[in-house]
């Protein structure tokens, strides 16, 4: 029996080859551009694909939270990760305190006060923690503006005891705001620029700056091209989705990761609806096309709202299919909040199931 | 040390105070209007709440997918769920058999190919399953047309072998498009006449309707009331959310769940980061009001954007606080979807941390 009839749904499938071909993609890439590459641990949240990354040649992993950190730590995948994240609150300094003793772990700060509670934690332990500061390249969410206010906050770091300045680092992640491909590269090359002339800044005053880091899948192929730029941290590019379709940079062929759905009722000759809602699909809203994800077999179909565990397919007229009982496979239009939301991903290759990988830093959002 | 300060963030307190007066409160509504209480469990996933709900007077549970239910009978809470949905596909055909051997199980049908195939599995293993017609008020997701449509598949439903037609059932939920509390009502009041009438329609052909079930938090205090309902299963009631703020029926002392979590960054005078972002506080849009959140301290501010570990709140001119550390409780756009993110609850009363509830059903989609 093939994989679409033995298992039941809804679930995430990967399938295992266009998988590996992406992760082996990816790294050929940073090798050429002579890069760094460290993946964002959150996209997959499996030891089994950072083992993957890492046999491909990522130098360590990137994860919001410690709860991710941890968990890779847990499944003795990585001894280098990057917390792109500010770390805040007493319970937090113990646990980031605890895991330095574990691996190499560098943090992100973006302003004062948060790195002067790091700095306090780490002095009162006697241990010095490698800092990052996050800059906002356009954004705008977390992170210390380019230029002169990162210079300022750099110049407050540089004195703190317990922290180590080894590099800035930006998410690039605004280039989703792009209408098309030009305006998607420029963006991003804007945003690699930035950090290059923020690097040199800091030099020229005194301050060593290691690593200037950038990531965002979309945005992979242009950033880490900015001459100056040391390391790229994408993660959706594993399994890549709709936001990936946008400007033809990857087909279908190139999503690894599918939801298996099943059509469980059909009310009306337009419309079916399956058994992936927001609990299975989320709600991120599309990029660049209509609906909550792209049926692979029924392309011209919609998946036009969305409940909890129903989603509501529109038929454009003619389309036959979608009946009581089908199956069909959809890629997300995010696909990280999908996996976020399962306990395991069932790889398939050839038509067959042939494993099941246990999402370990599924919920691990502190 | 106060629960606020104890608990790493983000994570979901629930204030047990008013967790209990909902649950009290619409047990106490539904005995006065004389229709039975079957509470949806996907709104709280714990065998705790619902052990309250049950001794407050909840007849038995509705859920929507298999595994729901199958949680509820692992935990030895229900001994009658309704499954608002339909069963569909060789493995949950069995699945529900299994069920079936331990306690009492409902299902939706909303078509003659679902019907049939449950039919044939239940006839082929030599029991009978009670099932109800999902009829579609008005919410266009699954669901048969009240009157002569529900009529045309109640003829073939009853001639079905391993099937007992018992009622039928409405999700009134489209009663969320109401711009105001007047139209709520009468939408609600729509729903349930269109209910009543198709309950009359199938009696006067000759087929027993002893069950007609409606449900929906908002249109709790109006679709009840309509004379022939039997019975109700509204679900966010335990803990409220920002959707039942819209027409003034709750406030916040009537939101028993909330979302504690941290500011981590202050990039701009105007602008603070929480570190609940859409894998906290999920990404359903907000009703009524903007933002994807109510902050309880700030209520003028605004959760403006959401990425999966960040919430950017936006400060109107003037508002200080927020301040790296500080710590804020919110409530949810959509409670549901917040709850299914998390493994536990932690309950709280008089500041304190008063136990943890693990949130059992979590993930079952399936």
């Amino acid at each position: 029996m093939g994989y679409r009839d033995e298992l039941d749904t809804p679930c995430l499938i990967v399938h295992e080859p266009i998988l590996r071909r992406n992760v082996e993609e990816m790294a050929a890439f940073a090798r050429q551009q002579g890069v760094a590459l460290r993946p964002h641990f959150k996209t997959h949240k499996t030891a089994e694909i950072a083992r993957m990354q890492r046999e491909a040649g990522a130098i360590g992993f990137t994860c919001a939270k410690l709860g991710e950190a941890e968990a890779l730590a847990d499944a003795g995948v990585a001894d280098d990760v990057l917390l792109a994240y500010q770390i805040v609150g007493e319970q937090k300094l113990r646990r980031l305190l605890a895991l330095m003793d574990r691996i190499t772990v560098t943090v992100a700060v973006d302003g004062v006060d948060g790195a002067a509670a790091l700095s306090a934690a780490c002095r009162d332990a006697g241990k010095t923690l490698d800092v990052r500061l996050e800059i906002n390249t356009g954004l705008d969410r977390a992170g210390v503006l380019p230029g002169e206010p990162a210079l300022a906050l750099a110049r407050e770091v540089v004195q703190m005891p317990g922290l180590r300045l080894t590099g800035i680092m930006t998410h690039e992640g605004h280039v989703a705001r792009a209408r098309n491909a030009d305006e998607l590269a420029e963006i991003a090359q804007r945003a690699g620029t930035a950090m290059v002339e923020t690097a040199a800044l800091l030099r020229a005053n005194g301050i060593p700056v290691d690593t200037v880091s950038v990531g965002s899948t979309p945005a992979s192929w242009y950033t880490p091209t900015v001459s100056g730029i040391t390391e790229m941290r994408p993660g959706t590019y594993v399994f890549n989705d709709n936001s990936a379709f946008r400007f033809g940079r990857v087909g279908v062929d190139g999503c690894a990761l599918r939801v298996l759905a099943t059509v469980i009722s059909r009310p009306a000759p337009d419309q079916a609806v399956i058994d992936a809602g927001s609990k299975t699909l989320a709600m991120d809203p599309p990029q660049g096309r209509a609906g909550h994800g792209y049926i692979v077999e029924y392309p011209d179909a919609t998946i036009a709202r969305l409940s909890e565990e129903h989603g509501v397919v529109l038929l454009p007229p003619g389309l036959e299919g979608l009946q009581v009982g089908e199956r069909v496979e959809i890629i997300p239009n995010h696909v990280c909040p999908v996996v976020n939301l399962q306990d395991e991903l069932c790889l398939v290759r050839d038509g067959a199931v042939v494993d099941r990988w246990p999402v370990v830093a599924r919920g691990k959002v502190r």
